[in-house]
């Protein structure tokens, strides 16, 4: 079974790329797939589930540590119901053992010892924002001040998810077999490369 | 004219990667010529040209900040005048307008305006270790140990002359269009894919 994982800064062509190559190499591809199967193992609504996965999480540290310590009051249980979920479901997804491409939600980090190729996507903001306003039904009315406020969020709200799964921070390039800078790139160009390489990946890995 | 630079964590392979992916293209290939350039520019000789350019660079600023304000005793001025030879080899390379791999240098900054695909090729300690181990002349004999000293003072002065050159941070990922964790590949596989990568990079550079 191979698996490869995209994990992606917002904006940046990742979801793309991953969905070509999984055509391109005939694997299962799963990305909101995967909020529907949370929303069933969890039994949240997947509209909430997606508002949440966005958000920075909130988590049960104190925040005023050193001074008068307590605990944020909003601590957001149903954030680790959510997160809880999300590891079993990504887990679930690789034990069904078939070749697949994962994109996001910390496959890269929960499945670490399955057999992965792990790639990071990224881009500049002003390729990110060009593309948010060209391909996403979601932000292509939105001004570019607000997409780029949107594109922080989520990138921060993914480095947080990040952060409960692993030392490793998130987009640090050593945690990656791969990463490529999309900027300016058509990624339908850059697609039959990528899953060129993972096959090579896959193979030389199970030469060993 | 089309460059490829790359720059690579000592003991990746990314010398044996640039050199595969010159001869795949057909490309000129530089890298050890630089040394010989730089002497003839500079008039110093090629091992103390390799020796300086392996060290940690000493600078013209104060090291004791804020305190009695004084200047490093031992400043390097052939430092200056090599780093200064580099860079004016490094252009001189870039104006004869054939496209080239250049390995390492700065090339992927002093070459900012002209027509790059820049590549960070990087990889796990071990695994560096063991390639310096099998593949190198000059490290075969070495324990392990020093290997790793003499790794991390390399990667070190790599940096070091990065920071001259730029204020991005040498390896850091957004500097680059693609970076390759090599750890447990075989280059010979890895480069006729990155080949073939750089090669729809500069037509899709071409086509807009």
């Amino acid at each position: 079974m191979k698996i490869i994982t995209i994990s992606r800064e917002f904006g940046s062509g990742g979801r793309e790329l991953g969905k070509r190559i999984s055509d391109i190499l005939g694997y299962d591809y799963y990305d909101r797939e995967i909020i529907s199967a949370i929303a069933e193992k969890s039994g949240f609504d997947e509209n909430y589930i997606k508002e949440m996965t966005e958000k920075k999480l909130r988590v049960n540290i104190p925040i005023s540590y050193g001074r008068t310590m307590y605990y944020e009051p909003y601590i957001n249980t149903n954030a680790e119901k959510i997160l809880a979920a999300q590891s079993s479901t990504i887990r679930d997804i690789a034990e069904q053992g078939r070749d697949c491409v994962i994109i996001g939600r910390g496959a890269d980090v929960i499945l670490s010892r399955y057999n992965t190729v792990n790639i990071f996507v990224y881009a500049d903001m002003e390729y990110r924002v060009k593309r948010c306003l060209e391909y996403s039904e979601n932000e292509k009315d939105m001004t570019e001040k607000k997409i780029i406020k949107k594109i922080k969020e989520i990138d921060s709200a993914r480095a947080s998810f990040h952060s409960f799964l692993s030392e490793g921070k998130w987009g640090r390039k050593e945690n990656y077999n791969l990463c490529i800078n999309t900027t300016g790139l058509q990624i339908k160009n850059l697609a039959p490369i990528i899953a060129e390489y993972a096959e090579i990946m896959f193979k030389q890995k199970r030469s060993k």
